[in-house]
């Protein structure tokens, strides 16, 4: 099968037939950063009732000529959370912020725009009222009835404001997809585990892709490292068809004799590409798994390319399993260096980037080149610069990738 | 008290004596969106001695000219994960991806570019190797001793990777801020509880705070709403000052005469600022308590006001307890239609935001106009434009705040 490109490859993903995750019922104030699964809808007009927007008096537009001349009498006060009291003729009523305008009223004048004397308001000079001055109408936030959030939408706080005001105890949310992690390589210790000699190497994979699918909005669930046996990734392999909905593994991807898991992902599942003509990452499968139509996503084993490659590719499985929009989020930045690239490949180059009066810079001096097997220079303020010329001059503008935002 | 710019507020904020939160040593796995404080050396070279980074030959470049005329034994494999192995006189060693190159070679060649013919190797035509090639030198990524992340930064899953590979099992972080939140009014009703009239609202604030602040690296502690009685204001106020390192209010900031929240602040801490040139939010309180020097920030009781001034000013807050650097990310964006403002102040309005081939657009189509009460005008696909013109004509660029990023 010969390599594609990153935008085929990209459009593959999104034409595959993965089969979309199924929903739960949650607690409202437990579902920050879910995936909405239902339509949300207003149930009633907000405000629900004219309601004063400061602190003021409530009277009726039709006393203005008599409010001028004598002034008007406050009858009484009427604080926020109180129930709908009535205003009589020729008189003011004390309404303060989030108050129910009294019935019979219409329009509120501000503290600071009257003087107040022997228990009358006096309207000061050049104020001219208008009906309905301070005065948020019936359903001017929304109608009964609106749909104020869709399908799909990702829950911030902003969204869990609403939903407390909406009155939506329990809202229906797309399950976390549950992704399957399998690092293979004899090479491979576990942090904390003592090396035995100078060949091992610590599993920085494993823990990187759990950190990343927590971030993406899934629940990572790690395999045994096979030790590049091929019965036992097989076993691993079934298991992990049965138990997720998704299923990454790292290394075993070239063409070398102890590469057992590129086997095992082509001896059950249908290849939708293999080889990406990028850097890193060219020799990425996506495959679905013929029984299950279960995506697989099979990564190189440095650490660098699985980071680049599952955050590219991995971000628009997500999408499918939670049938969401795709967003990676792609922006134009202003080249600080003249960059050089040798590959023919497209190559994600980690960059440093800041933003400077609203507009991002990129620079790549702080970081180290060679950059396939190098997880150090992903840290701190980078993004993914998009190479696809062999030579990009300074103060120029090219494409970034900010890779370090999940949300 | 007169008001102030919003810079001046900020600025205000970055000088104010807040002290600054203890740290904890925790496992790195669970160090995800934590911040870091310690600085994160290398403990040794990485790699620690060269290492293949293709399949291939590692050979001696010295046997170059016997290996054109004669070709190369291969005398045994080396997979990745094992231990050093030695090279003999005029041979090569079948080497894997990440493994040790052996003792006594320095080059490898990658299997695309030779034969093999009874058990040898042969160069193909115009292959050139150079010392060196597809070997990755010891201290390529970094060397013992180099800073690799520094305190304060924020811990991502590619810093998770990091720490994994340099065998940091446990990391030391700043602890996580503790913000009491205080709603109070006796208009507000808990979602879920039964409306007795038309004067109540539901509980918006709280939901929203606890999930900003959540989203903010900090852990949220709802304190009972005391419905506007001056007594249990002052003594769950003294509460939150024993148990918690912020102090987040809302409601009760106007000037009504059922407004006591703002009375009780006022009464033990250093007013810091109150009153804010800004639209909305005006009646924002900063201040610190004169026993403790904690901050007590006093917001308005709208939502989009409680929403809004919360990002802006809990985020550089945050920064300050957190002793990390801040980043309100503030970006150009292309205006779709003209923009008017009434108000002199400097306004902070919900826009309609996206990224159009790599430049961010923004429109108000589709907001409700009227916004300080409207939380459903955050929601979605949303940013803050910074309006500080009475006129703004379409296609102009100005200055917005992704205010739905928390990373």
């Amino acid at each position: 099968m010969s390599k594609i490109s990153f935008y085929e490859a990209i459009q593959k993903i999104r034409d595959s037939n993965i089969p979309s995750i199924g929903d739960e019922i949650i607690f409202f104030g437990n579902s920050l950063d879910r995936v909405l699964n239902e339509d949300i809808f207003a149930k009633e007009d907000m405000p629900l009732f004219p309601v004063s927007s400061m602190d003021g008096y409530a009277f009726k537009i039709e006393y203005l000529e008599y409010f001028r001349q004598n002034g008007l009498e406050i009858s009484q006060d009427n604080p926020a959370g109180s129930d709908f009291i009535e205003l009589e003729r020729y008189k003011a009523i004390k309404t303060f912020t989030g108050s129910l305008m009294p019935k019979n009223s219409d329009t509120l004048v501000i503290v600071e725009s009257v003087e107040v004397k022997d228990n009358k308001i006096y309207l000061r000079e050049n104020i001219q009222p208008k009906q309905g001055d301070w005065v948020r109408q019936r359903g001017d936030n929304y109608r009964s009835g609106e749909m104020l959030l869709s399908k799909g939408c990702k829950i911030t706080p902003y969204e869990i404001g609403l939903l407390a005001e909406l009155n939506y105890a329990f809202v229906r949310v797309r399950q976390k997809p549950k992704v399957g992690i399998l690092v293979s390589g004899n090479e491979i210790i576990e942090v904390g585990e003592q090396r035995k000699h100078f060949g091992q190497v610590r599993n920085t994979n494993q823990h990187l892709l759990r950190a990343m699918i927590e971030k993406m909005g899934g629940v990572a669930v790690v395999y045994k490292n096979t030790h590049d046996n091929l019965d036992d990734i097989r076993e691993i392999f079934s298991m992990m068809l049965r138990e997720c909905d998704f299923i990454v593994t790292t290394g075993g991807m070239s063409k070398g004799d102890y590469d057992f898991t590129q086997n095992v992902i082509l001896e059950n599942s249908e290849v939708i590409f293999q080889g990406v003509d990028i850097k890193p990452g060219k020799p990425t499968i996506f495959a679905i798994d013929k029984n299950t139509n279960k995506p697989i996503l099979g990564l190189s084993g440095n650490p660098n390319a699985v980071a680049t490659t599952f955050y590219v590719f991995g971000k628009f499985i997500f999408s499918k399993l939670l049938q969401q929009e795709e967003h990676l989020k792609i922006v134009n930045a202003i080249t600080q260096e003249e960059i050089k690239k040798k590959d023919l490949r497209m190559e994600f180059r980690s960059c440093f980037i800041k933003l400077v009066s609203g507009k991002y810079e990129i620079s790549f001096m702080q970081k180290k080149s060679n950059q396939s097997a190098i997880i150090n220079n992903l840290c701190g303020e980078s993004a993914l610069a998009i190479l696809d010329k062999d030579f990009i001059d300074k103060n120029q503008e090219i494409k970034v990738i900010l890779f370090k935002e999940f949300d």
